[in-house]
Parts: C-alpha cells; sequence; structure tokens
C-alpha cells in the first residue's frame, strides 16, 4: 500500500514490476568456471545458503571482462590488469577460494583443489586493488595490532576479560584469556587467524580433513590473516552477496559502532539524518554505483559523509570514494584517554607521548603532536567532509555545525581532565593503586569509574555533537553523566580516605 | 528506487505488481460462518481495526476444508480430525470466541451468542493441536507460575514492584501490589486472568453486560486463563492478522527479549545476522511455508534458529518446526543466578537445589543435576540448532563459535561466582542482612549490585556469545560492567564494614 | 520477494507498478513561481540534495488553488484566505524563504531578493493556520522558555552543559556554556535564533554576504526565530519534502523522546504496537489524508495515537487532527519531579508551588493545583485519547489498560517521595548542600542519582505503563532502578554522615 509519492495512486497501472529475485530460475548462462561449478555441485547441498546468498550477488552475474568495461565512474572494479583467465568468468567460490595457495598457509587439499577458507584483502586486491591499498592505509586495518601490541590497551583488554576471583578478602585478576579476548574486544578489533593442526571431519562425503584455525570464525576489521594480510572486508561486505547495499545501510557499521564506547550508530539513529533514512530508504536506491544524492538517496547514511563515491545529478563530484576513512577526519572522537588530531600513520603502536607512555595524548591531554595531523591537514579533511554537508546544506549551517564539534571537542576533553585529576589525588596519595604502585590503571572500582568518563560518556557526547543525536550527548551517556562520575569520583575519594577497618569482623 | 538486484533495472517492465491488498474490495466470496458475519455487522463500526486486520488474515481467506489439502510440508494446520462444521467456513470471530462456553468461565451472553473475551491455546488447538502439546512443554507457557509460585523468584518480584517508604531513617518494602505485577514482570511473563464479576457498559446497542476480568489486558507467554490453560499465542502471532511474518519478524521476540535481563533482540540486532536481516529483508518473503533458506531468506530472525520450519532449495530438511523452543537449546543461559543446562519439565517450580532453595544451581554455582538435562541430551539439542548453522557455515566455523559459547558460559558463571562471593562475606559477617537474618536476598544496596552481576550483565554476556553482538559482551552490559561490579562490590564491603554514626545528628 | 498477502502470488502479472519517482523525468509543466526558479537555477548546484528533495515534496507537485479544491477531510491546508498571487504556483523557495521580509530580522538582500534563512511556523502559516494555532498552544512550543526561563531548570542545565573544574580537593561548576546548551538541551528545545552581525563569504557565485544567525543550525520544538515567533515546523516535517510520510513514523519523534529521560520511542518500540508497526509497516500507506485505521495502517505509530486525523473505512471520525499535542492527554507523564495533571497554559513559566519554587507540584509531591487542568478536563482529555484505543480494543481491555497507568502514575510518584525524603534528610542534616545552603540541587552525587530517580526512572516506567513497553517499567530504567536507587540513596546517606578526613593525607 505504500506509495512512493502521494499523487502518484492514479498512475499504479502495468509499468513495472517489483522483481522476485529469490523466485527466479537461475539462468544457467552466467558462465562460471569448471571449478566453481563443482564446488556449487556439492555445497547447494552442504551450505545452501551460501550459494543461494552467492547466486544473488553481482559476483556471481557479472565477469570481471565486462565489468571492465563500464565507465571509470560506474565502475566498482579498480584493477586494469587482472590476469586474463580470471576475466572470463564470474567470480565464484574457486576464483576467492583457491587461488592463492602459496601465500595462504591455510591451504588444504579438498576433493583436488588447495582450497583455504579465509579470503583475505590480499585475495580482494585482484579485482579491487585501490580499496585494498586505501584499506591498508586505513586505521581499522591494524585495529587487532593497535589495541593488543599496545601495553596500556591490552592491560585495559586485560582487566575486562580475564575472570577476576576472590579470596582472602582482595580481588585478584586472572590468566589472559584468549578465548574471552576473541569473543569481545577482538570480535570487531580482529582475531589472529593460524593454523593449529588438522582435523578429520566426518562428511556427507565421508572422512575429510580441515586445517584446525585459531580466533575462527572473525570478521574483524583488523584481522591478521594465514596470508600475513591485516584486515577483512567482509565485516561491511557480508558473505557472500557482498552487496554495496548491506554496505551502505547504517547497520553494517551498528555491528562494531554501537556500544557506549562508540556509540555512533545509535547517535545516528537518533539524528533527523537517521530519521528521515529510516522512513524514506524504502524508496532509495541502495545499489547504484556513483551514488546520486538527492536521486538515489536523500538523508545519507554511516558510508554517504565517510566513505561513499557520491555525486550530484549533473554528475559532479561531491566527494571521492575512500577506503582510508581517516580521509574525511580532522579528529579522532574516540578519547584516548582525550580526543585528538587523526594520527598519521594507521600503526598507533609506534606513538609515545611524553611521559612514555603510548598513548596519542599525556594524561593530561595535551596532544603528542609529532604522531598527530597538523592543523592544516586538520583543515584540509574536515573542508573534504563539509563538502558532503554542503550537498544540502548551507555554509551557514556548516559553520554553525562544525563551530559545535569543535567547542564540544574542548568541553569534554576539559572534563575527562577533571575526572583525572581527582584520580590524579587518588593515585598519589595511594588510596587507589595507580601506575607508580606497579598496578595497572583499570582495574579498582575508582578507576573504572574514571574510564567510563572518558571511554563512554565524553566518546558519546562528541559523537552526539558530530552526528547531531543530541540525547547521547545529554542524558544518554552524556554531559549529564559526566557530571555525575565527577562528583561520584569525589565522593569515592572521600570515603577511600577514610581508614579501612580489618576484614571479617563480624559488624557490633 | 530500491531494485533487488543492481543489474535488473532494465527488466522493470510490465511483469509483476506490488499487490494493494488494503485497498482491494473485499470479496465477499470468502464463507463467513452467519455467526461471525453478525460479529462483524456491528463490529466493523464498533472495533473496526480489529475487523480490518482479520480481513488481511489467512484465517479470513481460507477454510480450514481447503488449508487440509495442501501437502504436509506447506501446511500451517496441524489437526486431522476437525469438526466438519467448521471446516466449511473461514476463521472468524464466532469460531475462536464461542465455540468453548463450557470451559471458559469468561463467557458471556452477547447478542444471543455465548462469547468468550480470551481466547487461549485450548481454542487455538482446535485446528493447531501439534503447535499446541508443543508449546505446553516449552517453559515459556508455564512462565506466570514458575515466577510466581517459585517463593525466591516471588521475593525478587516484590522487591521491585512493592512500593518503598522512607520513615524514621529506615526503608521498608510495602506490600506486594498487584497492579504493578501486572504491568512489570507478567506483562511478559502472563496475569491470571478470572473473572471478577460483571459491569454495565453503555454502548452504541444500548446497555451491555461484560464481564470483569483480573489481569486483563495481557499477552504473556505463560498467561493462566479463565479456561484453566496456561499460555497464549497471541504474544507471537498478534492479534488479529495472526501473520506468520509478524512472528518471524524479530521485533515479535523484543518485546520480552531486549531489557538488560534479557537482551537477545539487542544483541541480535547488533550481530552480522541481524545487520544484513535489517538490510535486505525486504527482499526476503516472511510468509511462506516452508521456509527455504536462501530462497525466501538469507540472514535468519529469531524464528529460523528457535521455531520454524526450514528446508534447503531441493526441500530437504534442515529443521523441523517446533514451539517447544527448548528444543533447540543445550543450555538456559539466563542465570538463576548461574547459567545451566535446560530443565527437564517446563514446570520449574519443583526444582529444588541440595541447599533446599528454588534454584537450578546451588548458591555457589553447582547445577541441581536431577532436574536438568544430561550431557547427552544437551549434544542433542546442540546439534540440532547447529544442524540450522551449517545451512551457511562450515564445520570449521560452527566448531568455532560454540567453542566460544561454552567458555563464556564457564567464565561467566566464575565471574557470578567472583561477586557471590563477596556477597557470602556480607551477609556473614552481618554488614547485610540475607537468608540467614531472616531477609530478602535482593532488597539491599549491595544485594542489587550483585543482582546486576548475573541478571544483567552475566546473561548478556552469553547472549552475546551465543549470537555474536559481541558489544553487549563487553561494554553495553557485559564484561567490563562484571568486572566493574566486583570492584564495587568490594568497595562497598569494605565501607559497610565501618561502624555506622548514629541518624539525624547534623554534621560538624 | 515480500509479499503483501500469502494467497496473491498467483495474481502477481501485470497489474502495476512500483513508481520509481527518483528516476522520473522532472515534469516541468509544475508552475513554479519566477522567483524560485531563478534559486532553483543556482542551488540546483549549490545545493542540490535541498533542490532533489524538494522536488518530491507535494509542494512543488501541487498548487495551493488545486490543493485548495479537495473535500475538507482530504485537506492538508487549513488557510482558506491566501493571497491570489500565492495561490498559481506550486510551493517553492521563494514562496517560503522571502516573502515575509518586514518580520524578519535574519532577512538580508541575495542575488536581488530579501531571502531569510529560517523559516517559521507564522510562514507556514500562510497556508496551515489552523495548525500552526494549535501549535502555538501546544507546550512544545514554549519548549525553549519553559526551560531556560525557569530558575530552577536552568539551574539544572547548568549542572549539566558546564564544566567542572576540581582543584584544592573542590569541585567548582563553571559558568554558563551558550555552545554546550545549544548542542544538548537547547538541540531539542529550541535555540534562540537572532542576528549577531554579517559575513562575506566566497561562493561559486563570488563574494556574497550572509547573515551571523546565533543558535544555528537549529531544529528545537521551541525554538525562538528571528521574525518572533515561538516554535519550528521542522523537527517533524523534515525539510526539504515535508512528507507527511517522515512525521507519522515514529523515527520523527524518536529524536527528541529516546533518551533516558523521556524513553517514548524506545518504549514504543518494545510495545506490541512497535513491534507489529516495524513488521508490517511496509504494507501501509503512511502518506493518506484522512488516515483510514485498518485500511491505510493498523498498528498506530505516535502520530496516530497523538496527532492525527483518523477515520475509519466509513469516514467516521475517529480522532481530529491536532497539533496541540496536550489535547489528548490527561496527565503530564513527565516528572518536574512528580507527574501531575496536564498545565492550563503552554507557558509554564508562570507556575508557582506554595513554596515559592516554580514546579508543577510541592517537593513532597501535591500538585500545584490552579495552574493545571482539573479532573473533569482530565476526563476529557483521556475519552479523546480513548476514542482511538477503542478503534481495536475493547472497552474492557482499554479500562484495564488506563487503571493500571493510573496506578503507575501514583506508585512512581511515590518512589519519587521515598527518595525525596532521604534528600531532605540529607539537607537538613547539611551533609548535602541544597537550597537552605544557597546551593543547587542538582549538583552533588547524592542529587544527581534524586534526578536519576525521577527524571529518568519514574518517567520511564509511567511511559512504559502508557504504552505497553513493559521492560521499560521494569528492568530498563524502570521499577527495577527505582527501587535500587533508593537504597543507594540510603546507603550513601549513612557514608556522608561519617567524618570527613582531611583531604590531600596519604593513606597509612
Amino acid at each position: 500500500m505504500r506509495k512512493p509519492a502521494p499523487l502518484a495512486a492514479g498512475m499504479l497501472v502495468c509499468l513495472g514490476v517489483f522483481l522476485l529475485t529469490g523466485h527466479a530460475a537461475w539462468p544457467e548462462t552466467f558462465p562460471m568456471s569448471a571449478a566453481t561449478e563443482e564446488c556449487i555441485s556439492c555445497h547447494v547441498s552442504a551450505t545452501p545458503g551460501i550459494v543461494a546468498d552467492w547466486k544473488r550477488s553481482l559476483h556471481a552475474r557479472v565477469t570481471p571482462a565486462e565489468a571492465l568495461k563500464l565507465p571509470s565512474i560506474r565502475k566498482r572494479m579498480s584493477g586494469e590488469s587482472i590476469p586474463p583467465e580470471l576475466t572470463r568468468n564470474t567470480v565464484g567460490c574457486a576464483e576467492c577460494h583457491t587461488l592463492s595457495p602459496p601465500l595462504h598457509e591455510d591451504t588444504f587439499p579438498h576433493n583436488g583443489y588447495p582450497v583455504h577458507t579465509v579470503v583475505t584483502p590480499r585475495n580482494c586486491a585482484t579485482c579491487h586493488p585501490v580499496e585494498e591499498e586505501q584499506y591498508r592505509q586505513n586505521i581499522m586495518s591494524r585495529a587487532h595490532h593497535n589495541l593488543m601490541r599496545n601495553q596500556l590497551f591490552r592491560q585495559l583488554v586485560q582487566s575486562i576479560n580475564a575472570v577476576t576471583r576472590y579470596t582472602d578478602g582482595r580481588t585478584t585478576l586472572g590468566a589472559e584469556d584468549p578465548i574471552s579476548n576473541e569473543d569481545s574486544c577482538l570480535f570487531c578489533h580482529g582475531t589472529v587467524v593460524e593454523v593449529k593442526g588438522f582435523r578429520q571431519v566426518h562428511t556427507i562425503q565421508g572422512e575429510m580433513e580441515f586445517p584446525i584455525l585459531s580466533g575462527w570464525p572473525n570478521m574483524g576489521v583488523g584481522r591478521v590473516n594465514p596470508d600475513g594480510s591485516q584486515g577483512a572486508c567482509t565485516p561491511c561486505h557480508s558473505r557472500h552477496q557482498f552487496s554495496i547495499e548491506v554496505a551502505r545501510n547504517p547497520y553494517a557499521c551498528a555491528k562494531c559502532h554501537k556500544g557506549p564506547d562508540v556509540p555512533a550508530y545509535k547517535v545516528y539513529s537518533a539524528s533527523k539524518h537517521g530519521a528521515v533514512f529510516a522512513a524514506t530508504h524504502h524508496a532509495y536506491d541502495l545499489q547504484s554505483v556513483p551514488w546520486v544524492v538527492g536521486e538515489h538517496f536523500t538523508s545519507p547514511s554511516c558510508a554517504a559523509c565517510h566513505i561513499s563515491l557520491v555525486v550530484n545529478s549533473d554528475g559532479d563530484l561531491v566527494a571521492e570514494r575512500t577506503h582510508r576513512v581517516n580521509d574525511r577526519k580532522a579528529w579522532r572522537l574516540f578519547g584516548l584517554i582525550y580526543a585528538h588530531p587523526t594520527p598519521k600513520n594507521p600503526d598507533t603502536t609506534i606513538i609515545r607521548n611524553r611521559a612514555g607512555l603510548p598513548l596519542p595524548t599525556e594524561l593530561t591531554g595535551e596532544p603528542a603532536a609529532e604522531f598527530l595531523i597538523d592543523p592544516k591537514e586538520q583543515n584540509k579533511r574536515r573542508r573534504t567532509m563539509q563538502g558532503v554537508c554542503t550537498s544540502c546544506h548551507s555554509s551557514q549551517w556548516v559553520q554553525g555545525h562544525f563551530r559545535r564539534l569543535e567547542h564540544s571537542i574542548q568541553t569534554t576533553n576539559e572534563m575527562t581532565l577533571t575526572a583525572t585529576r581527582i584520580m590524579m589525588d587518588a593515585w598519589s596519595e595511594g588510596v587507589v593503586r595507580g601506575l607508580s604502585a606497579q598496578d595497572g590503571l583499570f582495574n579498582e572500582g575508582m578507576e573504572k569509574q574514571w574510564v567510563e568518563q572518558w571511554l563512554f560518556y565524553a566518546n558519546s557526547t562528541r559523537l552526539a555533537s558530530a552526528m547531531m543525536g543530541a540525547d547521547y550527548g545529554v542524558f544518554a551517556g552524556g554531559r549529564w553523566q559526566m557530571s555525575r562520575t565527577v562528583e561520584q569520583l569525589l565522593d569515592w575519594l572521600h570515603v577511600k580516605r577514610q581508614p579501612k577497618p580489618e576484614s571479617g569482623e563480624p559488624k557490633p
């Protein structure tokens, strides 16, 4: 009953169709490689969902040869020098899962083919090399190492995922727990996928041998792959339809950008952009390349502002496609522990502040400037982003908006500093054990409240300012919670200063 | 503008239609019983929304006689021996609301018909006896009694819903509050619906007498009905369209599985499954029976994994339909206070642990094994669930996933134990009054923090592991909050040990 | 693949079309004014998104002259005496942005036209005077002044948005922060938009001068406009498509009614109404006027119950359209600090309780009755709302539902009173500094917990009762949190009574 345009009811006759893709017979004329055909002959029964999903993909319907003929602006492929034997057939199972055996330590013999389970950005680079190159420079592709090879951040991971035990009136943090790490932080950051042996499995085809993979399954953005590459394309471009529609929907990003540490999706969905997208995207075209603002979509999703190739109706460029998401970002709003200019290098493990800590700012907020982009580069990236805004908003509007964002970065950093100063008293008085007491920064009650100040509330507030989801900057984990945390830290500092009675004595 | 397949734009001509159900004239040829026709003649004005909704239902369009002719795999009806007089007409108002007078204490004379307001599973069993039988063995159908006839759980309900008063420097919990119970816990668990008298109502038809029903309205899964049955079909199969589409959408489950105690829907919507479903379900067929994986849907909703009859494109069975949701569950992830193997009997009021408490585990976590399924039965149910997973995922994938889930059950139970051990010190020292002090377990500040450890955070973490919504296992009510709660409990234990000054004395 | 009706698959042939609005060529025959045409000639390049969006609007497709010919029940325009020169052309840029220069202090010369950036309700009243008149009586239109001109509420704003600093062991609240206010509370409440000067901007047309506007951008419901009017239509009727569909979707309301202080959208989306809307609204008609219950929609969105003109299939009135949302509300569920009868006057700055505070109740809950509607008026408004309910629900159902809501208002007010009584002891003992100590009510740790009791948890519980989203009345910020907060306040009262050691002394 829904009608895309209210006056059009009378026109609802005999003109079109709602293509029933799933019900359509599969046109056997799409040229599949013999190897892929052999894969499918079993897997259509073994894993029917994947096969059906793939059949709906462009990979299954278009050969690279055809795709290469498209005009540049409409191309989804960026490779020009694809091995000729790959251009004639559609892109099927064998094309992605068998053609890189020397690189893949996870390759195993499977019905006569050298198959590897994990398809990596390096594999995708066969046809999409520009995207792979950009993504390698995207800080997201280093998310595993940036977290786990930073001593301080790894301490945070440990304080969350290891089991705490209580004995003799004290709590002790247990050993690092790799499985819990995979199941929590590394789910989004990416695991290390390595071959740990082989095992026999009884299948419908009899006994078969498969590699045992550590850290599998995983679709984290900074996954460390068995071919030595880092990253994954599948967090956004979901298997096996690899539809650009899925990546352009905000839900793709929500998988990792929804929690209280980085509630970007929630902020978006509480914004005008999110509200209009939710109400009207049934009438959008989320498939077309390039993406024409106003024609294919009105209200932007995450991709429109941060990643996609956007043009206007005249075909003029609004924004170039980038898989180096930092390209449109002047600031890293994510506070560690303060918001700071975007790091120059996607590998942030190299950063050291003046105090020698692996943090992009001092504990008191001053940026570790040599590792971060300078104001000129910040301006450039800000202007790139603003180019998208001005498709729909006046310069008055855009200037007012960015003024608020800058102010929010400053005030939230100040509120983090206030909380940190209370902690510094607590640490220096010894009522809480910190770095100088050879203890972690994240494992006591007050420390955990302090972490929430910057990791949850300051982050949420800045995202709310950036994307106009004001709730998340006030009562939904925003300024209210920042001011509350400061007062509660102060209350606890007073409590902690009181002499502690011996444990175990029954109260009178 | 949205197109199901990107290459199909050129084919958008003259082939199909978007059926405008709501605007279509009602085909008066659908054979309605005379009684139903009489109901509708008034109710089309009295409650037009219901009537219009019902007119869109299959109940209004198909007679049982026609439905019985379908091949078994396509049947939605499971009854074979339906009273002949019911098979010739469509299933209308009278068929559900008038035909069980002897059983229904809520039956009242209404325009010459014996009408009962509350339609129960026993009524639905006329045509759907297999589903009703399964649902009776589903733990959900006992949700009212399992909560309210368990002394400890009822104490929890009481501590939440009764009004707390503050007098003379102390808090006191008021009397049990049946209306607040109906409005909170029992909204999902189900109320007790009983006839409490009759009252005159002035209607467009003049004065009429209607029964006064306790606990009404309610669509809780374990509702205690005026015909003596337990449960309700309408929580998922919403009135009066009873569309399978509504039940297959994740929102149906979200009504009761969204809060911090059981954030299943939130976890799902942060998962890959949820993201892909949200982005692509506009192109799914959520109506067909059986439900063909890959053809009718790609990414599963709750129903696909837990309930629905799923087949593959060859018509091979992936999973049998079940309304005994426990059939596919090895564990009860919901901690009471620890996660434990699924109870054998849907009636959990019979469970006693070794300490004599009505809990499926000891306070220190050991399962009350005789009331719970054994490892062999757990394996069987796990394999049933994994059968759905393998429609789309390799055995490597599935094995890795379930290994994490098992680990998460173990570590979250350990974190619950840590918190419980702190409480045991608090209770034994008398700084918090527990069972041995003839006091509740859930009514003081520290106790409430302890409850959140298992009821919110451990539950959330396990659901996140089960459904790959990692946020809910880390920062969104997950492992972060578990470790924080442990430290905060310890802080409070220290505070509580300090001698308490007299109240009312002004501070110096 | 989705089919609106399951039996209709066979009918999916050659009957209709999915109108591809966006791809359709723009019919140049829609009569645009010469001024609008000139605007568009540049802005199609300068801000292509806006122009494309507007082209999909009814404003761009229908002239007021045509719209005036519609029968009254189908009219979206309420003005009868529109200046003749405005009726012949569609409603374009110039019609809204240039025709009120004398009133608009933000008017500036722009390519020969007197343009004003901010379109206000007074502008919209040219064609929609009834809606504008109603909205002026809607409490929402006063949201800025009601917040910022109430001394106590402004203190709350200040305690949230000003930066807190920590020096010498004490916290101090910084100066009022207008930019943070705009970015948080005033985002929804509305800013004060005033001309603060002019600035030169380099555009594709060369140097141009634009006014510098304070508080811009803003789409808050109570915005104070440069033409002296209060309010904005765009929070719900989003620019520049102004589609009624957007306003009828629940997401429109969610922008400001989602946070923990007023989680109306979250409650709705956890309710049966929300679940069915989410699952089935793809088949609704959210565009038609009037809105026919059962035909155009089944499950109501926010607008259906609170605002829209709803009729039944016979054309009988179910509810009149109102932009004075209070028309259907007996109570103001939003506690300040207690829920209370709806205020008589949308300007609530005039309210004083017996204690002289600008609050609609005493601190102990008794209503400031002379400023609030009386029980008779409450009954009238309740019956208006119930008229919508009875489109789909029996009188038994409706009576049971409203009984619970009334009970919830009473018990949540009691729980607020309990928390307030604990605070009154804290204030009178001087362990927390309150009004009698010339200090704020919202700036210390215990005070902030107390605020959450009424602003978050009591509000959430009442909304859950009103809209049947039970989770939000139990564990998701509901009764559980109310009872927990009471116990925690009591714990803190005991802690605060203990003598405070000197700061800065290291622990032994």
